[in-house]
């Protein structure tokens, strides 16, 4: 992944500039959160920490960049000052985060970062499109092994994603909400994803018949044939799958009725005594109609889900928002919040207490900082990780990541894992913290 | 960008490994396009071609990309020699390409490569990913821009694009499409487009009062004052603005009703002679919208486009399709097609000609590579880029892209640049393809 220090909106460097050149560069804390359910959702997973702690820790401006910025107009009236400020650019804050692959619900922060303000605002755009991406395809993903109910689901998206690099984050955000693994080959280099494949239609239609095809795939990959069968007649194509060898391991799907097609597959390989010979199905696959393929007890074993995982197509975009909450000024901690309509924002550093009653989950709480409720079976979801730009432990490998999506998931009853009727959790704002809110509401108000 | 080879999937690297095991690496040649029209769609720009260009003629496997592929289970059978072809992997094939920016539709080769079978098949999943992404963009751009009737349109959607690399790309592929430029310092470096900025709620917040931050901010900044006036209430922050200075470059509204605020704030700019003074808005706009506030006569004279732009909101993805058409076995050309349910291609290497009378567009037609209309007025749309894995040109900049684009949409009638009834440009197969699309179906079926 690229770290330039210029991944960023113009407007974060013109008000860095403005911050230094007016000393202002006071310790800020922002945090970062969701204000509402993406349509069709229920509960989100966060996803993206890992690319993100590595761009803040690492981020720098090359000499060519600091170049660009200082002849850019914009920027004739700032110093030079500034400039030889972001030569030495390092982060020295403080960040508080979730896990990755914890579960979490509109309004609660799952990322705080207390830095001088010249440096914090800096960064809202990566972590933002970071944490947006990563974050709403983590959640679908989990939709659709959700829906799988135990088959297993490969990503195949990458041809569909957003760009090669979309390609390769949603091969790991798929990984963390549930997919066994991905056919994307840089995912798996980088993050030991498992990596999955079979054939295109251009190698069958390289040979000069089907079957030939077949042969010469079967004999270099013994234990690894998936034969696709629909490149000119699905059902001549299965069959002339039975013919190739009894140990192939599985025929791929890609078009027509999956469920009939599946049906009439199992049929011809168990009379050809091949129960073990496995039916993939992928092509516009959804959690919709993985659902209704599996509650129709369709034979299929292996789904490979591509667009519409990788895109989160019913939910293509997440508004993740990067707050400032707080400034220290002359020593003195000053709460902000923002009233515009239909977008405020609680004042202050918070922390998210997840109450368990049993291993299930009763409630969450936004709370204040300061408050604790350690007697009541309820446990901070924010920890510190960063100090003062510093990684205070090594980050968790994907299966780690994974497994911590999964206990997380586990903890919310069945309705709530509804793909239609879905019951929400209760997230409650603390009694203190919203005080604290209209205490600052109506100060401004009387300015 | 990355342009490392393993940006692709993995059955790519299995089905290259099984050509060149089988000694099967023949000539082929691959063609790319869409299939249909994306929702809402009738006309596509074509985007991404630099980027595409950029990785086939510089990928190469790194030792360390080759030792995890030599050591995947999937490969064990794979013998040394096919890895050592890829450590010295070179692209040496020709391309054919229409240049970026130009128009095209459904069926249309936009692209067409010529190489050993191991190298083609290697580039599908980049070309498609890049393709799929910018094309989806600069179309969306194009119908953005088309809507806005000449006010100018920013592309504002970093913190929202499918992560750091989408929003980069995403910069760019507006701009081919009709925007005057991004926030996106990267893309400003990388690419030469112009970046704008103004300035975010933090900025306000960060100081004690709303006027403080507007004239810190305009101090600094005296030529490019932006105020953003809603964090707070809307209309005084407006009439703040007007206090701060007569000559402050515009305001910026990010909330509430457009059209009533801008035709409030312009009335309140004016009366304080102000009339120079600019209104941009952003927040949640898309083409309709836009239309509509333009219809309405809303003197907004800046658009600040994010979300809905950077992911194509209404059509999230393209369905970009790279399929085999054509092999030379034996100095034989044989053409290839795939006749699957509803995914037919056509055989052969193609050309499109375009016919225009009066330098507007009266017809499309896809003919076979040989085929000429030279004295119909008719211009080919396809020319060799690359030949012999060595590219021609040097390629247009991001300003001449926009400028061909631009020039294309000029041939295009008004009707069909209307949003919601458009007429759809005539696409015709030639005569001779589709006989050599029968004859191919009948000679399968009779094997």
């Amino acid at each position: 992944m690229n770290n330039s220090a210029l991944l960023t909106d113009l407007y974060q460097l013109t008000m860095m500039a403005g911050y230094y050149e007016n000393n202002l560069n006071e310790t800020a804390t922002f945090e970062l959160f969701v204000r509402n359910y993406p349509k069709n959702r229920n509960y989100l997973i966060f996803a993206g920490l890992e690319q993100i702690l590595d761009y803040i820790l690492n981020l720098k401006f090359t000499e060519d960049e600091l170049k660009y910025l200082r002849n850019h107009p914009v920027f004739k009236d700032v110093k030079d000052d500034f400039f030889n400020y972001l030569k030495d650019f390092k982060f020295t804050g403080d960040i508080w985060a979730m896990p990755e692959g914890t579960i979490f619900f509109p309004n609660e922060p799952v990322m705080r970062i207390t830095a001088p303000i010249v440096q914090a605002q800096l960064l809202e755009t990566y972590i933002l499109s970071m944490f947006n991406f990563q974050t709403m395809i983590a959640t679908k993903a989990s939709r659709v092994t959700t829906a799988s109910q135990g088959r297993q689901i490969i990503e195949f998206g990458s041809r569909r994603a957003h760009g090669p690099e979309a390609g390769v984050l949603a091969a790991r955000a798929s990984c963390i909400g549930g997919c066994i693994g991905s056919s994307n080959v840089y995912a798996g280099h980088k993050f030991g994803i498992p990596i999955y494949g079979t054939m295109a239609h251009s190698w069958i239609m390289a040979f000069d018949n089907e079957e030939e095809a077949f042969e010469k795939y079967h004999k270099l990959y013994p234990d690894n044939t998936i034969l696709l069968v629909d490149t000119y007649n699905t059902i001549e194509g299965i069959k002339k799958a039975t013919r190739i060898s009894p140990k192939i391991k599985g025929i791929r799907l890609d078009s027509g009725d999956f469920y009939n097609l599946s049906i009439e597959a199992r049929k011809i390989l168990d009379d050809a005594g091949m129960q073990n010979t496995i039916i993939v199905a992928s092509g516009d696959l959804n959690e919709y109609k993985i659902k209704d393929l599996i509650e129709r007890e369709a034979p299929i074993d292996v789904f490979g889900v591509g667009t519409e995982l990788v895109i989160s197509a019913d939910a293509p975009s997440l508004g993740g928002l990067y707050k400032l909450v707080e400034i220290e000024k002359d020593s003195k901690v000053i709460p902000k919040a923002k009233f515009s309509q239909n977008k405020n924002t609680y004042p202050g550093k918070k922390q998210v207490w997840r109450f368990l009653d049993k291993n299930k989950l009763i409630k969450d709480v936004i709370a204040n900082e300061e408050e604790s409720y350690p007697q009541q079976n309820a446990i901070p979801l924010l920890s510190l990780i960063v100090k003062e730009g510093k990684l205070l432990f090594a980050l968790p490998d994907i299966n780690q990541i994974k497994q911590h999506c999964l206990n997380n998931l586990s903890i919310l009853d069945k309705q709530s894992l509804d793909l239609k009727n879905p019951t929400c959790t209760k997230v409650e704002i603390s009694e203190n913290l919203e005080n604290k809110h209209n205490q600052i509401k109506d100060n401004l108000c009387n300015t």
